[in-house]
């Protein structure tokens, strides 16, 4: 393909661990293509670009590249804006494309979640509308795996890995004495039960969840407490995987009410202070575990595959926007389950904007207080492959911006 | 050396992310030595002990013996028992004694922290004094690093790896947004603030905290709230690291008072939730962060360094039995800085025996709100060298009695 100009890499939403796998598998691309031009860098993301921050990738980053798959947050700075409707208001749409126009951009690859996904979406729309030559590609990125149309999300294998692993192995020290407590583990997911799924992987080690549950399932505090005391009572301690989100029949986040009783400090201790406190209530041992941030900033213990697939979607989405493709997002599609084997494909971005996909429920139990066998088959591929990484002093090396 | 008769390992008291490498330590030794007869557990400690839970390694766990130096946790169980005085209540030492000799048991390893080595100075003193002949060892073992006269304890590099690492890695992904929040982390130590030291050494992935609170200096509120605006209004962001148990000047625990907010419910957050609280009061946007169990039981991120050293005081303390010595803890020796080199000694167990070995006061800056340059270079060290591990499915293995 001829030169046609030159190509802008941003990223937007939540960080995941292998977001910056991505970022190398676009860069990586681009720089060697003789499709495009030079390479340059949205600093926090669309946010930044409208105000024209952005920047060349320099001579040492070129160089560093290959840091970017072991380096966790959002290398290159990350933002939660999104466009307004093109019909009440033009000025940013008409700022990006100054932006655009002035550094010569003609492929843009944006990577992110739903929302980010909506961006490409109407972007692309707008630059189709104004005749403005400049493909507008999504990559894909969460942990929280809950974006339609793609088998999986790039992110989501390498939080399973961190989050099965450290269950086990939490799950393994906490077992060391006669008496136990009733351990109840927070993991992240707001609206999907995705993320906490993933605990139960941890059975392989020895050490699994006894209990699990997810927003897609309502809570009942009577059947969670009378489950506990039987589990107690059967082995004297308990292991619980549960949802940040998880919410009672009538729709009402059972983290709130915690909030409540703290004179509404908002970070006094969400779904796993409050689950704990219930059971104390019941004279039951307790242990509130959250397992915070490091579930999606775990670059250290990223699965490979998951590295893999977020370089290679980078790739992809480089060759759909050479090809003249706009307003798409890559897609991983699950061409075999034995042995488990991938291939790309593209969606309209506006099909994965601002929707969310749920864990369906032939992945849960009948009582919906555990995974299905299904589950586990679909889940299992995606956590395969220890990384290696380069290290400095007993610690991984990260690549700097 | 002739036969003299069975040797009999158990451990104690909180698991650490290498109590099982002293185990193979101890165990590889004492099945290769010509002086040891056969090989004992002990399950759950002394309080095991006691009951007559004792068995001989079988042939499967002596096939999967390396398996233990990648394992967590306690993996032939644990115990928070101490013994009485000897002159209030023999009835224990009895059962021990009765215990020891059906089996021949000759040489006792036990494997824990403080109070741990209480039970071996006074097993060895009960012993000696009722002319039973059998040595009683004690190998040092807890992530605290608070044990007396050893340069530091077997465990303490690998907790320190895990929270350096995390600490970096949780930074990094919360440095995504241009506009930050005070991130609070929760580190472990009730006495001392050594684990919260480690997190300093996370500035060398590029991303540390910017203040460190530690047990040994009064905690003043004003000044903390004082610090975070002024970094937040340097740098929009700011990582503070701090131990569980700080105190106020009149010795008060910080992380008391959130406890009072929620109506005496006891998980409802620990400092990390008190102090964001009173961050978010000066309308700082916060996140409360705990590291939790995983930073004792992070087998997966274990320090090679810590590794090797907790294998060796393991085979030290069988070496030292067999010598006749008893009533003594193995010590690791800091023979060399530069390069760094260790070397193995003995002490009185007594001297460790209920002793509290805080962070001294040349290892933190004049302000006490971050550590100085000598801690760092004793620290260092202890987290050198990544562990190669035997995984299954994507999952690390681990040894099962």
């Amino acid at each position: 393909m001829a030169l046609k100009g030159n190509l802008l890499y941003a990223q937007s939403g939540g960080p995941s661990p292998v977001i910056n796998s991505s970022a190398y598998g676009v860069l990586d691309e681009a720089l060697n293509s003789d499709s495009v031009g030079k390479v340059f860098i949205g600093n926090n993301g669309i946010e930044g670009i409208i105000k024209g921050d952005i920047e060349e990738l320099t001579y040492k980053e070129k160089q560093d590249l290959l840091l970017l798959t072991q380096t966790p947050g959002a290398a290159f700075g990350s933002c939660r804006h999104m466009l307004p409707e093109l019909i009440s208001d033009r000025s940013e749409y008409e700022a990006i494309k100054e932006v655009f126009e002035e550094n010569n951009i003609r492929y843009f690859l944006y990577n992110g979640g739903n929302d980010s996904m909506d961006t490409v979406s109407k972007l692309a729309s707008y630059f189709k509308k104004i005749k403005f030559d400049c493909s507008v590609i999504g990559i894909p990125k969460t942990i929280d795996n809950d974006l339609e149309v793609t088998d999986h999300t790039p992110g989501y294998g390498s939080a399973a890995k961190y989050i099965a692993t450290s269950f086990g192995e939490i799950a393994c020290d906490a077992s060391a004495y006669i008496k136990g407590r009733a351990n109840v583990v927070e993991i992240m997911g707001r609206d999907t039960g995705w993320l906490t799924c993933a605990a139960s992987l941890a059975r392989l080690t020895g050490y699994g969840p006894d209990l699990i549950y997810v927003p897609e399932a309502a809570f009942s505090r009577e059947k969670f407490v009378n489950s506990v005391k039987r589990i107690m009572s059967l082995k004297e301690r308990c292991f619980i995987a549960v949802s940040e989100g998880v919410k009672d029949k009538y729709g009402s986040f059972i983290a709130e009410s915690a909030k409540k009783d703290a004179f509404g400090h908002a970070q006094l201790g969400g779904v796993a202070a409050n689950l704990s406190a219930l059971l104390e209530n019941s004279n039951i041992k307790t242990r509130a575990i959250e397992l915070n941030l490091a579930q999606r900033a775990c670059a250290h213990l990223a699965s490979k595959t998951d590295i893999e697939e977020a370089i290679q979607v980078g790739r992809e989405g480089v060759k759909d926007a050479i090809k003249g493709l706009s307003g798409f997002m890559v897609t991983i599609v699950r061409t075999s389950i034995k042995p488990y084997l991938v291939g790309y494909g593209l969606t309209p971005a506006e099909k994965v904007a601002g929707q969310i996909k749920y864990v369906p429920d032939v992945f849960l139990n009948p009582e919906e207080n555990d995974i299905s066998e299904a589950y586990f088959a679909y889940a299992l591929p995606l956590i395969q492959g220890e990384r290696k990484y380069k290290t400095s002093n007993g610690l991984i090396s990260f690549f700097r911006h």
